[in-house]
């Protein structure tokens, strides 16, 4: 039997938050002991989400963020709060002693350079930066066990780094022009109040939006370049799906030689074999969102077009499970010494 | 033909002034000459509304409101703007000479000691208030005809109204004990930037709000009460559907003897038939939203439930056509001697 | 520790099938064992179902129904059969000695003859109805733990009965003129091929259907009038909602006396108390379906209208979890001796 | 004033019939004079569609399909069969004398063995082939006006074209290496009872199908080969959108040279200033499919991305007005000799 784990959650009104809430409710080896917000502090958690009442986390009164109260009541803490300030709580938490899953980009991209010029900020924490670990855990899952420090991933690049890497990997695709046409979940836009995510903006519609230069772009490129053992430079364009939950990207990538859909295939299938949240579609299979809502799963589907010799990827996740706050949980799991995927065990949610 | 009149619309950025805009664009004899926004002004139309370019009305540039500037451009003025605000405006305008409809409830309710009870607010301009004309024009088409001020109803009464009308006049039901329990698309919420009405706060769920005390109760009350010759106090309680347009009342009354539904059919679609916009549906058929979505149609479902000796009315909708700027348009009309239906012609929009 | 219950199910290509397959994935006591399908034996469970793959349970191979072959494999069976075809399978399975639990509407009616009027059909297993337990946990869980055949409620009866229990058990309403107004998610509608729910048919629109002669009118009336001691006739009115799950009953009471608001809601907030998936909510809230959603609870808001002397009970559930096969499941956990909410402990999902 | 020409219509229950009837409901100079469907003859238009009641030809009686009973009160036919039935009314039809607008692809392909191959079928009417015009207005209008045998183009191709046509005539773009990935709302998939397009199947999820291998490929390449100047293959891949109606397309084209984006925005604004439909938004701006709802527009957003050095184009169409039954009018409206636009004036829907 594990010990359990208290856990601390700075930033707890926004979609991600309340994602972490939810799982945490039922996690058999952790629970939420600590719950932050600015705005909503004083509130029981339940009466902030009703959803929650009568469950595990319910009675919890929502402190102001503050690092020395999340020392004093955590094991571990989970910052939920917009980059920029992201990068300084970790600092404060991290100075305390304190492990950190941090689900901002504050730490996903290990060139400073880059993150100041994608994020049109400073990075107050240059230091730190060195410690942190990318927390996708099919890629560096050992090091995540070590880690005091996670970058959690983004949810486009989720999506998108575990569509590409076996093809990738095994050299099926060429590294040059790669094109990821993806498209999100209106949860991804975030819980502020705006006009353009409003219920009759986004319903019964459809736009593109930040094309050839979304955020998530050098965080995907930083991955895939080492994957593929070279500078990558790529393609990705965001769309808005009226759903709450769910990335598809679509990627589109130029064959090298002639590899068959059979050894493409089977070659997914051997590297995710031991993967318990990817799974390769049978030959002819398409992943769908609702397939994977509420899980960890990363579904993908694979299709060889001979006329234009590319392969095309589809790589499915929920943005918020798999895309954040399941993912975060996931790399605690392991920070903690717990098996991956405790309390992450759900099937999907259907329909 | 008709000459061409001058419309001017004061509030053009919520979604009762888009619908406005919207239909003004293919009136064959009105067109918009005034368009004003506080926050919007100095924009042309076409850039605020991407919808409305290469369309008549995309290249006017946005107005301050100002009443003066309505009165040098417009032969009649639409008023579009929070209620408190439109009576201010509509006296200007009155005082001007102008010829007002006001989307507004400031002139809806005719008794000021319960508007201002119900919308906790002073009413300013009581004179104007004995002018106004209820904008059902159903009801009062002639009245309308000669007003210079027409209150144009709120959505919910609309549908309650139209629905209820036939069946109370002809006795069929009693006037006591009416409950009506109505359901409305989102964009019955307004435009304005807020939490609950983001799209992943409304789609994929359904809640009721304001049971028992919204607003338009009293203005039902006021029109009921009228057909039904005494006092009528009725039980309204409306919810929220995850759709962009669209009201669906289903009104349960006691019935007064035993009238067959035969009779109250045929009753029905007598007094119906030379409405251009109500429908009657066949015996036995139930409305739905999307069939007068874009339209001015009220479509009316009847059924008899001899269990509970009731009868039971569904009255359907478009909340923000017939339910706000479609019937301002159809009143605007009337006031300026021009066919009803003018401009209001085109069949629903499905799916 | 409990040992492992080996469970049935006969009928899996539905969403209560579905529904049941997806809960029982993470059941720490049951696991399925026999999956049957007419029109899908033969596949693998995770071939017909792609959310299933890597969760337990996809690796069933899909049986015809067959009471023989289940008995052999199981130690409870679900029926997720049509009305009509359960009574038989429930006949033989209890012929082999199994419990069974049977979510159709076969065993509900425990009079025959209103059984056989609303429902068309003769009903040929009397005996075995005699012998049924309505699967109402909160009101017979003593019963049903002992039950050997539990009839699994409707959707709509498990949120009004639930709704109307506590008020009507105190006498705070009449039991006379009770009016349900229910809308239910477009799963409730089942998973056949059929233009009426089509997507393009259902999305944003909003319409009623079977006003006063839903079938399943006399199950809420049987259940209310043993809850009221004298028969109660009331008023049931269902209306689809373009949404997935959910169920909102918004149900209408004649106050008795005059109550404050106050007492009645701290006497809900005593009677559910120890009910761990009746949630109360504060005075003046009011429930969604998504506070619910693929979960046991059963939330309930309470507004007392003094214009019109009611009691208007918000009542919300899932309709396939709560309002089916959680509930199935619920029961079955009671049959097999284990505690009630194995398995059904998640948070819902938001949003 | 035009004299009124008879329309009529074979195959009036699908979406696209759906979209014709409501069109010709209220177009000034066209009214639909004979409606057929094989499952519905014998019911008046209003009671199959209620939608339509109280407007134009309502009072239709559906007959069945017939092309001498057409020939006998129609001046002009659409056909809105499926594919390989089409081609046979068309051929009887024109026996007669009748002028007919196909919105099958059966007249589409000019190639037969390309036709032959996509469709795997034979095509029985060759030499009607080669009289056939491609009833793309904005490219073959003047050859429209002077067909009797116009091939209605597919929805994606009408946005796929049209957002490409400009750039590549002009030379910005490279016309090898087309990648299009278009998304389409769920009433493309048409109007036949089937389980995969369930509300609850297709509401809040979303996925792609037939990638690499859409039948509409062969006919964008046609289209685009002739812009071109040389053959081209491209790669099309098409998504499900669940929403009712609206395409975007998000087409990624390698650039020629370096021009900048005023250059390829500017050129763009020049071709299309004439043409009523197209759209060219402002540079930054980018199209929703919501902004052309229930018209003829086609929104074109320009991107132009540096790094890898692709000009990204969004189209987006109606696929129900634009993509089918609008343009089928539109070449109606020329073939008689009618102003191209007549009865296509009203604005989009909005929201």
């Amino acid at each position: 039997m594990h010990k359990e784990f208290r856990a601390g959650l700075i930033g707890v009104t926004g979609y991600t938050g309340m994602e972490l809430v939810r799982l945490l409710a039922s996690h058999p080896c952790m629970r939420l002991n600590f719950a932050a917000s600015r705005s909503e502090a004083g509130k029981r958690l339940g009466e902030h989400y009703p959803f929650l009442e009568k469950r595990r986390g319910a009675d919890i009164v929502i402190d102001p963020p503050d690092a020395k109260r999340a020392t004093a009541r955590c094991d571990i803490v989970f910052l939920a709060v917009p980059h920029g300030t992201a990068m300084n709580f970790a600092a404060e938490l991290r100075g305390e002693g304190l492990p950190v899953v941090d689900l901002s980009a504050d730490f996903r991209i290990r060139d400073v350079a880059v993150f100041e010029q994608w994020y049109a900020t400073t990075h107050s924490q240059r230091a730190l930066l060195k410690e942190a670990v990318y927390g996708l855990p099919e890629l560096y899952g050992e090091a995540i066990a070590k880690a005091r420090l996670v970058a959690n991933p983004g949810c486009y690049p989720t999506a998108s780094i575990l569509g590409l890497y076996a093809a990738l990997k095994h050299g099926f695709i060429s590294s040059e022009d790669l094109l990821i046409d993806a498209k999100s979940g209106t949860s991804g836009a975030g819980r502020k109040a705006a006009v353009p995510t409003l219920f009759c903006e986004v319903h019964d519609s459809f736009r593109a939006y930040n094309l050839g230069k979304h955020r998530h772009t050098p965080e995907i490129e930083q991955e895939i370049s080492i994957v593929a053992g070279a500078p990558v430079r790529l393609s990705f364009n965001p769309h808005l799906l009226p759903i709450d939950r769910g990335i598809h990207a679509t990627i589109y990538a130029k064959l090298k030689g002639e590899p068959s859909l059979d050894e493409i295939h089977a070659a997914h299938v051997e590297l995710w074999k031991d993967a318990p949240w990817v799974r390769v579609l049978p030959k002819g299979g398409l992943p769908e969102t609702r397939n994977v809502r509420a899980s960890m799963f990363c579904d993908i589907g694979l299709v060889l077009d001979p006329r234009t010799k590319r392969l095309i990827i589809c790589s499915v996740i929920d943005n918020l499970c798999r895309g954040a706050s399941g993912q975060a949980l996931a790399n605690a799991n392991l920070m903690c010494g717990l098996p991956m995927d405790c309390g992450l065990e759900q099937a999907p949610l259907m329909p």
